[in-house]
């Protein structure tokens, strides 16, 4: 309850990296979420802020990102977000802004892709 | 601007239909969408309420879209919320809750995707 | 987990009705969400599309929406959207697109608010 | 398009910073964002991770924020998420979590609200 969702459609900025902890398979990269807007004087197109998140992904969505996303390709992303910050001695604080991935997808709007289900582990 | 935006995540309930319009390609198919909550008498997870839309695709998202998914794939849908209603002679309003997407993905959570990008039309 | 969660920023079209149910107080009210766009042509906003939800708030909320709200008054609702179906005989289904409210708030950038503390339950 | 808007329910974390700028009215504060979950061994809801926002208002929006917003006072936020990286020489990059808020309201959930319309300006 109370978590801050968020739903972001950007391109695969690193490559996954893939580890296996004890809590279960996880995987991370990077993504780069550009806005758009309309120019009224170009009357186009053009390119707004572009906000960096690192993604994280556990048990069966980190083996399946890490085996079917690469670099530059454009993904829609839903997860929770968590601004976290670490204090360290005389430096400024240090922050990060991390999406705690609950789904990705390929984005259609950019290109085709050919769905493999993953069979569920036998209980 | 002041747009109820929605991201969604669900299985792929019709055939998506695909057509060319005057104003460009158009797909459409219905997803349903079901809630998952903790039950804590039994001590594990129940499916809730489930939510069915009609998801609009337009554009390159409706060529891709119609040649990618198929009934019963789990997809992510991002994109506009209309709620419409229509007036009919002596019945009750008919209602229908459509999305018009922005983006739509396979759930990498359920399956892997092996993805080929979609070539920009020359300008 | 899985919801679909809703913001919205409307107007409220009905007077809330409050009720004291078996499970605590209800209320509930109709809210008229406006989109608004960008005429090119004219060079002004516009009114897009309007979707109409139905509001529900339980509990604290509800006696506080109940005390608080007026017909007219610019509010945001955050919350669950239930997209709910009814089969009648030898009539088309009956629809519904209700928000089951997590918050409810008045709209600071059309107007102030004075805001007065409801004291937690003895527990 | 393609914003990363945010809706976050949370406690006004500082007393409202309010300057005239050359483009209008400008207010600033900070918001904190607890996340809530079941603790299943407790049985009880507990506090997760909290995410700390700058939310910044303009026009309107910033005049009445800063009349009606009180420190510790809990509130809802619609916005852009803007995260913003700068590089400084010799230094770990210093990084910031915005939002860049289009409806503040206070949260019918904690207390009640006296809205009192903002006339809207002659044209």
């Amino acid at each position: 309850m109370n978590e801050t969702m968020v739903c972001v459609v950007g391109n695969v900025a690193t490559r996954p990296v893939y580890r296996e902890t004890v809590s279960g398979p996880s995987a991370r990269f990077r993504i780069a979420v550009t806005a758009r807007y309309w120019d009224r004087e170009k009357n186009s197109w053009a390119d707004g802020h572009t906000n960096f998140f690192t993604v994280w992904a556990n048990r069966q969505l980190a083996t399946n990102a890490a085996a079917s996303l690469s670099v530059g390709e454009p993904v829609i992303v839903q997860g929770r977000l968590k601004v976290r910050t670490e204090t360290r001695e005389g430096q400024p604080d240090w922050m990060s802004a991390d999406i705690d991935a609950v789904t990705v997808g390929h984005d259609l709007a950019r290109g085709t892709t050919a769905f493999r289900r993953t069979p569920r582990p036998e209980l």
